[in-house]
């Protein structure tokens, strides 16, 4: 596509970069801002910039946080014998939403993934074990991906955790709520049959 | 949805504010700029704000350019007789993908809306006129959507040329190439067997 203005195509360019928008989309993004006032550009352009200056890693868990030590782990009134293992924040956001869990959580940043060469050392599980001794943790939750990678994590960390007096649980597997059983893939509905649970506690979730 | 950062919710909701992104797109693309170099980050910025500082509206066709007046109105092999009235500078971007227009063009900005409290003074006409007696133009071809505000435009701005010379056309209406009878709107089958064309314009477009 040739635009009248170099300027226009830098800026569809750079929308274009962003990860599910395509050439179309930046354009309409890009147009947006061409109609706006200034201002508008300006703030927009100053919450990404501000964010990635300001943002902290949580000293703690890895989470995201304005502050060195995020505002979970300094929580007080939260369960800290229980940790809930995660990929990336947008899992916790996920769980917070809920409103059901109450602990801490730890985020490892990504998953082992032998194809996209990541390996156990990229996760960010450095202090994960000291969180354990230091925190007297008693169950770490795995509330990983369902795929590959997350399986193949979840293994993982089972392994660095089996010298420790923790109990490892991981979310349950099956069939989600609304779905369909004819349309469930089969690893899914084996799993589903295979860990089947007692009627009371289907109906009441005790 | 609750975050667990100030700053992740701030740039969250500066895309969430932008047309066409929703609360999760959003999250996915302020993820994205989290897990990628703040120098990314800064380039993106710097796009948007350079394209509206430096950005001008072409002095004599309102089309958007780098310079006071635009590529097209500057270039001296393009046919100044002939002058296509759009909407906005999307429209250019298509009609000059095709190849196959050697005109000039002049740019509304907007299309008559009395729903939206857009008047004919919002549009951009100014200088439409002194344009067709200075280049001595000999043909406004209208290329404006075809739906209710671009039909009330059009008879708008033919109303104000009916003292000049000009031949006013307007883009064909019809069934889009590929599109299936059945599933055709009234209005535009209706039209469409109206404007019936012989059978060799139809096969060579001449």
């Amino acid at each position: 596509m040739e635009y009248p203005s170099k300027l226009v195509e830098g800026a569809v360019e750079a929308f274009n970069a962003l990860p599910g928008i395509g050439k179309k989309t930046a354009l309409r993004l890009v147009m947006h801002f061409l109609q706006t006032d200034i201002k508008q550009s300006e703030v927009f352009a100053e919450a990404i910039l501000k964010m990635k200056k300001g943002i902290h890693s949580c000293k703690h868990c890895n989470n995201i946080s304005d502050t060195p030590i995020c505002s979970i782990c300094n929580s007080t009134s939260r369960d800290e014998t229980t940790i809930c293992i995660v990929e990336n924040f947008r899992d916790v956001i996920a769980i917070e939403q809920t409103g059901m869990y109450k602990g801490k959580y730890h985020v490892l940043g990504k998953l082992i993934s032998p194809m996209d060469g990541i390996g156990p050392e990229q996760l960010m599980l450095n202090n994960l074990v000291n969180r354990i001794e230091q925190q007297g943790v008693k169950e770490i939750i795995m509330a990983l991906n369902p795929t590959i990678n997350g399986d193949t994590t979840l293994f993982y960390i089972s392994k660095i955790l089996k010298n420790q007096t923790v109990t490892i649980t991981s979310i349950a597997r099956g069939i989600a709520f609304g779905g369909e059983l004819e349309y469930v893939d089969d690893i899914t509905l084996a799993r589903s049959l295979a860990s089947r649970q007692p009627y009371e506690f289907y109906l009441n979730g005790k």
